[in-house]
């Protein structure tokens, strides 16, 4: 069968078309600059890629341009839309409601939508993409994969703020979790390679947004992300962690206002914010030339990564092994390797060479006498949310 | 010697008279209710106790009639103001300026009015007890014991938060750390009691504030509480730890200012805001009586303790010993039990019995094969002043 996995952004839908239950990517490709006269769509099938500039108005006219490439006579790789029988979406925030994958109906939409308060950024778009794809595959089943839904074991006494409970039972304000589909799709596969279904895990996903989370018995029981998009771990450009302090001081001293602060700690922070530079690439560059500044931000960024090891490590009562992925988590040695300095304590021994190889491959990189294991292992959210679709047919 | 030992809160004075090195409390008590017409003081000695009630308009009213106590026939412990050679104050911000205890002179006087706005309801009482006291005791040499120097020892790292540097460089904005006087108190005792000054220590202050700190050869090396006086641990009535997201959502969605949802973390959360209870015997209690509540709200706070116990091991790169002090930590036998409950990983193994033992002795509660001792050591801050005023003296 063939399914059509959509992640739609603000101005951007990516896609992968896979034919499922052998996971091959028949086509996969990106629309963007969605609502600009200088739209592009990039496209590619096993034997060719595709790129078009063009205005792309909205959602609508993107995905109908991303239907008429799979048909083409020149690149298409199906004959009729109904060749796509599922389509799954990627929808960021389930509140408490998805607990679970779900197939979408009205009913689903409409809770989708009173979610659009708690995801603002996110959920619109997520929502548009639903429905236009409703539109233009009339005949497919559409399921709905959200981001939060992994998270959803976490207990009572970790998502719970200490705020007056009212807060969390009138007005959803607890932790949920991010990058779910990621830390499920992750841990899963360390588990198989591990063969040990109960392994205590930490998943550490660095990526553009990074988070990490505690996994027990396959299920996520604590996570770094909770409420916003930025909390735990230095990003790009977002702060992570920060004194509360700071920001009610930032707004009676500097006179910002709520958003500004926001910003400042969203956009402006983090390893942009400390170096100057949001590239990781770049200020691991110019802290291997000396820059004091860029080795402290690493500093500072692993650091944070370590306290959270030894966080999720009581959260576990144990570690059998620790997991680096996406972007950052896949490629950067030195992230590893600083991330592993020390820890000892831990059973954590990286292996040098191992941490040095490049890969897009699972492998473990802790020397074989590590007690608690290193793994890389590339996420896939989009295969994830395929075989969810996948599962789902199957019921 | 004897030395006065004043720690001058906004509308309250503590004080004691200690004779070094013996470390001998001569007179202890409390001026409260500064500014109201039914001021209170509490004055103590080892034979007699008295109570009084009066207008007490200013702290410089207070501190005239605690000497008036001091000399006083009836109750006097001193004939002349001149037998008290040095004069401690508990100073709560010392900034970065400050790494260690000074003795005051204007220059000093001048700095700790400078950090008015980084410590606003503290630094200016304190400030105004070195004032009064200068005028009551001229010929006394007067010191100032900061709460934040012990921690000037945490590295850069650790203290500097993932914003653009500009704020700290030009606005000071960074850890600074707490209760350091109990934590260099504590600390020191627990390297004394191990015979190791290299101890890996994570010292547990549980009392009206809490807050814990990573120690390594006797110094502080990272801290949960940092720029301001709520983060980290869940508090009688302040959050600790939360997802800055929730700041924002709530100035946004129920129109709060920030000042109110400032009050609202730090004055109706906490323990107080998810059992309506601030007294944690009445909690305990309860959750006894099978109340869910407050059952949910002691495992949220021993959770964030576990928590941290990780974060610092991981710092560390190891672990010695976990100790409990303050008011909670000395005293609140559930809390001890739940926090060492699962965390056999980290070498963690209460003895029940001993942790049953109510003392106001330095006690090991761990069992006898324990990897990582737990103890109790009781803090006295004032103390720790006294004896930083006598080794001054020494120099």
């Amino acid at each position: 069968m063939k399914v059509l996995v959509i992640n739609s952004g603000s101005s951007s839908i990516k896609f992968q078309l896979f034919k499922m239950p052998e996971q091959e990517v028949i086509a996969s490709g990106l629309v963007e600059k969605i609502g600009l006269k200088n739209g592009e769509i990039h496209y590619n099938t096993q034997k060719k890629s595709v790129n078009i500039e063009m205005e792309i108005p909205d959602h609508a006219v993107g995905l109908r341009e991303v239907v008429n490439l799979l048909m083409s006579s020149a690149s298409g790789v199906i004959s009729n839309v109904d060749e796509i029988e599922m389509i799954g979406h990627r929808v960021v925030h389930g509140g408490k409601e998805f607990l679970n994958t779900v197939e979408i109906n009205q009913d689903v939409i409409d809770r989708i939508k009173s979610l659009f308060n708690l995801a603002p950024l996110h959920n619109p778009p997520n929502h548009v993409g639903i429905v236009v794809a409703q539109d233009i595959f009339p005949n497919a089943r559409q399921i709905a994969v959200f981001d939060t839904s992994f998270h959803q074991t976490i207990p009572e006494k970790a998502h719970t703020f200490a705020i007056p409970l009212k807060f969390r039972d009138e007005h959803d304000i607890r932790l949920y979790g991010f990058h779910g589909i990621s830390h499920h799709y992750v841990s899963q596969k360390a588990i198989e390679y591990l063969h040990n279904p109960k392994a205590k895990l930490i998943v550490i996903h660095l990526g553009n947004g990074c988070s990490m989370t505690a996994v027990k018995d396959g299920k996520s029981i604590d996570h770094s992300l909770g409420f916003g998009p930025n909390q735990g771990l230095i990003m790009g450009t977002r702060s992570g962690d920060i004194d509360q302090g700071v920001i009610f001081y930032l707004m009676e001293k500097f006179n910002m206002g709520a958003q500004e602060v926001s910003d400042l700690l969203t956009k402006k922070s983090g390893m942009l914010g400390l170096t100057g530079d949001s590239d990781l690439r770049g200020i691991e560059e110019r802290a291997n030339n000396g820059d004091e500044i860029a080795q402290l931000a690493l500093e500072m960024n692993t650091y944070r990564i370590k306290k959270y090891i030894g966080t999720y490590a009581a959260v576990l009562n144990g570690l059998d092994a620790i997991v680096f992925t996406a972007g950052i988590g896949e490629n950067s040695e030195l992230i590893r390797a600083k991330v592993c300095e020390d820890m000892n304590y831990f059973g954590i021994e990286l292996d040098a060479n191992k941490n040095s190889i490049r890969s897009k491959e699972i492998r473990e990189i802790s020397t074989e006498y590590s007690r608690t294991k290193v793994l890389v292992i590339p996420t896939n959210e989009e295969l994830q949310i395929a075989k969810e679709c996948f599962a789902f047919q199957q019921k």
